[in-house]
């Protein structure tokens, strides 16, 4: 197509707000039209064509309208979803960025966009890794677990390391820094096979299935009889209500998601907070957002890890913008299998 | 009385580890024998003469058997309550403590004690100030709203400070430093009188009767329109739940207490935690125990402040060491007027 052409242009829409379980019906499809051309007067636009999309937890926060939801900047209703994924640029009228680059960032999902918050927009330099990759663990959630862990949880060697949600795209690289620097890792997940790839493939030191145990409470003593120093947390609820009442002394807690309450509209309560007082713990909130001037130190990190094998990844692409809605709502049902990346297009 | 002579002791003693709300008949006075020497083989303990005793929030904890309490290792049901207090050295096996030292630091809730922890014994080099500051503002309380506000809270000038349980000894302290560091402060407390003097006697721009409040996340709002930066918590419970709902970016909330919680076997769920993520907020659990070596550096601050008038104080004084139960239920009730302190012996 020629730049300026009016094309067609396929779009994932959430209809409203949801409260309860997100279900593949609360989205739907819709088409609409673009010109392949960032609009006069918009100059710092960039239209892209997005290859692939990624399906991320936080985004079923983005679809709820209650108090204490994330800001809802990035979502209305009938407009395409907002996530993240890697595009081609078509045309551009920012100076970082000119036609034919490859971007990820905060695009839609949708075969074209027009993205105008060009501030969370990364060129990619490094393409001797698959381009997928920066969905997972070269953008958003491999800098969630980077900055995460090094920066929130200010990890020393051979502590004691809790990885909840630990096959998800973000626990899976916790747990790898983790064993990196030299700490005991125990991850938890929702499988048996994730739970066995967690310790063969990622080398975790042992692994549970949450879905499996029924007190949280004995099940981390049994993985920590000598507690825990850190705590990524990315599912809240009773598995932290767990984790409080087994810190050690100066523990961290890193809160990264919540995934196990965002189906509901009154979030679960959590008992155990007078533990932060006696263990003297720090629950520290974070999001990426904050951190995303050590994008090039992160890579200077990440791309000789992965070249060296020191890193693993394991992806759960899906082919079609139409695939999105099931994607999103798998991720919630425990059945991804890695990061979940849809792909809308090669090139 | 001669070192070395056997007398008798009034104790006052906890029957058992209590749930429910404390009540006076938890505790009664007995009455053992005290040789008044440190005994041979014990060369570091002090023998001391108790002067004030110190009724604190922190005592109801050591009360509580289940999992979550305090380390319940200065407490042992059927022995004397220890606590903090103001105490003259009878006889001493500790080369930093002498004959006729005043000194400040745990010791037990009866007329002599045998101190074998000393490291939390500290001698009393100012003695211009009143003697019973040593329970309070020039100890323990002092010391926690002290290391609290400035090493847990990182306080800036202009900050938004929110303290609860502000007519409490720490509480006081809290709002004096953080309006001499020029930042906005509201108090909460139980009854019209204190909600008046925090704002005539301690300075606090604003403070409000938490009884008298039916929904606490509007009263917040009302006192903080622009949110919430430091919440000194004292209280825990369903006030952190609505600070949590108020908090701003990146604000911080030190948890020194959670005294809404210490009647309950079960703590009330904490349902509003996700705040700290969006709001990327750091919650952070912290005893005054692990800052004690800043006490030098906290008399060298506090001194020239009441001196100057800059600081002001409010003390519940009460004679006689059978009045401690009755002094110790009543911090609970909110009818107590100011620091708990008890008069044993004058000299």
């Amino acid at each position: 197509m020629a730049s300026g052409e009016e094309v067609s242009n396929k779009q994932v829409v959430l209809r409203d707000y949801v409260s309860g379980y997100l279900k593949e019906s609360d989205m739907c499809m819709a088409t609409a039209t673009i010109t392949l051309k960032v609009p006069e007067g918009n100059s710092k636009a960039v239209l892209v064509k997005n290859l692939y999309l990624s399906c991320d937890p936080y985004i079923r926060g983005h679809t709820k309208s209650i108090q204490g939801g994330y800001a809802d900047e990035y979502f209305k209703p009938g407009s395409p979803i907002v996530g993240y994924g890697v595009a081609k640029v078509l045309d551009s009228g920012h100076p970082d960025f000119k036609k034919d680059d490859l971007v990820w960032g905060f695009t839609g999902w949708e075969e074209y966009s027009l993205i105008t918050a060009t501030e969370s927009l990364f060129k990619i330099h490094h393409t001797d890794v698959p381009l997928s990759y920066y969905t997972g663990l070269l953008s958003m959630p491999g800098m969630t677990a980077y900055t995460g862990f090094y920066e929130v949880c200010a990890p020393k060697k051979g502590e004691y390391v809790f990885v909840s949600s630990a096959f998800g795209a973000v626990g899976q690289l916790v747990g790898q820094l983790a064993k990196l620097l030299g700490c005991y890792v125990v991850g938890s997940a929702g499988s048996k096979e994730k739970v066995d790839l967690l310790k063969t493939k990622f080398g975790f030191d042992e692994a549970f299935n949450y879905k499996e145990e029924k007190d949280y409470d004995a099940c981390l003593k049994r993985y920590f009889p000598e507690g825990i120093d850190i705590y990524f947390d990315s599912v809240g609820g009773k598995m932290l209500d767990a984790a409080l009442l087994n810190m050690r002394l100066h523990g961290r807690i890193a809160a990264c998601g919540m995934i196990s309450q965002y189906e509901f509209d009154q979030p679960e309560g959590v008992h155990n907070l007078f533990n932060i007082i006696t263990k003297r713990v720090r629950v520290e909130g974070f999001m990426v957002y904050d951190y995303y001037h050590l994008y090039p130190k992160f890579l200077d990190t990440m791309i000789p890890y992965i070249k060296e094998g020191k890193i693993v990844y394991e992806e759960d692409i899906t082919e079609g913008l139409e695939s999105l809605p099931s994607a999103l709502v798998r991720l919630f049902s425990g059945k991804n299998a890695g990061k979940a990346v849809v792909v809308v297009a090669r090139e």
